[in-house]
């Protein structure tokens, strides 16, 4: 999270300004809190240029909620299949809900080649007549992003956003519907959010749990039931931040760009000390993974910096390596300063 | 919340003790934080004396995901009814959940009488063959609140406890399943505690979103996707504090049940200028609801008393009238600060 707007949360929590409560303690029934998803609202609506016909949902659930109400959304009656990319560990965790609902084709997968990169627009045979495309921009595990938009304009495009969203100019208008949950970019965990066109809200079909349906939420705009008040709070908070502090998306991705070419042209001029996981043109600016010679290094790496106040560069699980993670609230000089980390731990180990 | 927990919460955004992260920073796979989870879960067991056979999860999506959870968990393939208490406004939410999934009977509803009381366990036809038995322990809006366990023994009882759990001692070995959704006594909105048994974790059928399967949550140890990590620590903070410096449910049902007694001794000695809305035999203890002559004094009452530091005394939308919250967290000397301006504006409005 930016430093500024941690202070301000600490604030809140003792006293919203101008309140005389704290965060904690106002009910999401009343006037603030509807000003406050309204300001959040707004906020989304300039950076991303958001045309009316565009909902801006504050949800719970997470992406993996999602994964399950984008079918249960568009794909009952049994229609044609829904297009889904498999390029990474998420998306591959977006494949079995979605087959849980209805038909579903993936189109391409990397997993035979390691999930070392994207597919090229060649490699995608999209067809006209999908019920809908479905693919994640970020690979948070893998450290894979797109740097365009795939798929087909006559095809509803939706797309999770989780680790990307907010990070660079988007054109929202190519959506059908973007989702994205807290964490990241956006605030702490615990909030979605749901950029939903209005033709879909009106296909809902009838029957669904009303928190998976885009209609209810819609028509209570986000406080449908009791809402996650702290979650959004914040994540209200960080978009007035990247509005009024950062100066907009486009300033974003500037900061964010200069950061991952610093730390990718250090892993790419260490001799192959430090070697990038992606393919060059799949980078992705928001995740950097990359190994070290021997998987002993890779834990004596993380483990020295860590104690050197670099936390979290483990690599995800599935995967080991390392990864260091540069969402937007990370600076230029954090990343200089783990640069110089990495240089000192190659002279001691290398 | 209480005070204490109010500034370890905003001590721990700068800084969690001993670990040189804020908690909104912290990974929510980290050690640190599978360790909150645990506590957490450790702090209940001990408070409800819950046996091994009961899962502890924290989920997302508040009583509403709940209320459709426990009917695709329970009724499907169609077996037998589910059997439903309408007894106010949030188990009227409950019904057209459950009748989305499966065959459910309503097997009372107090809304030809304004819902003023709760059954009589000689008004419940309850069957040996229902599916299972639904009800909601405590009614917000309308102030009732069971005092005691109605349903049977033979049938699976499910109970909604989101505004009285861990304000009183409990036989949580009575209930199959309980759920509880934050921002009452359990901490901030965005986390919802599910005490589930075995037996029910089991019977989950296939194809259920995952978000939906006790199964996933049990199994990942209630971090199956990225949870609400601030909510979840917040919720064991509160849990630490119910048990070491309160001294456990008993202690603070005695605290509950003196707050409330002064507060409904205030309104019924007030020679019928506040007026109860319950029957007395259900009045519940955490939300004290009452009308004055007219709604222009409630309207002028609500609106005196923020002017004096007492926030959020307007019934619900619904109903109208006052409504006093007095959970956990309330203390008596609050309690009576309410009494005397209650007196005070008797006096000058009465």
């Amino acid at each position: 999270m930016p430093a500024s707007v941690l202070r301000e949360t600490q604030a809140a929590i003792d006293e919203v300004p101008g309140l005389g409560l704290s965060v904690l303690g106002v009910s999401h029934r009343s006037k603030w809190f509807r000003d406050v998803v309204a300001e959040a609202e707004e906020h989304f609506r300039a950076l991303l240029g958001l045309p009316p016909e565009y909902h801006v949902l504050f949800l719970q659930g997470g992406s993996t909620l999602q994964f399950s109400q984008v079918p249960l959304t568009l794909l009952k009656p049994p229609p044609n299949e829904a297009e889904y990319l498999h390029t990474g560990y998420w998306s591959g965790k977006s494949l079995p809900e979605a087959k849980a609902v209805g038909p579903i084709k993936t189109l391409w997968s990397g997993q035979a080649e390691g999930f070392r990169r994207l597919p090229t627009d060649a490699e995608l045979a999209t067809s006209a007549g999908a019920s809908y495309f479905h693919y994640i921009s970020n690979e948070t595990v893998e450290g894979l992003q797109f740097h365009r938009i795939p798929g087909r304009d006559d095809v509803l495009r939706i797309c999770d956003m989780s680790s990307d969203f907010l990070s660079k100019p988007l054109d929202a208008t190519r959506f059908a519907v973007i989702y994205a949950h807290a964490q990241k970019n956006l605030g702490p965990s615990g909030v979605t959010v749901v950029i939903v066109r209005d033709d879909i809200v009106k296909r809902v079909p009838p029957g669904l749990p009303s928190m998976m349906d885009y209609r209810c939420h819609a028509e209570a705009h986000s406080i449908y039931n009791t809402p996650p008040v702290f979650a959004i709070y914040v994540t209200m908070l960080i978009a007035r931040w990247l509005r009024r502090d950062v100066g907009g998306l486009a300033a974003m991705e500037k900061i964010n760009a200069t950061k991952a070419a610093t730390l990718y042209a250090a892993v790419d001029g260490s001799g192959e000390f430090y070697r990038g996981r992606a393919a060059v043109a799949d980078r992705s600016l928001m995740n950097v993974v990359f190994n070290l010679p021997t998987a002993e290094l890779e834990k004596r790496f993380t483990s020295e910096a860590e104690a050197a106040g670099f936390y979290g560069l483990d690599g995800h699980r599935s995967l080991g390596g390392v990864r260091a993670s540069i969402y937007n609230a990370v600076t230029q000089s954090s990343v200089e300063a783990l640069i110089g980390f990495m240089r000192d731990f190659q002279q001691r180990a290398g």
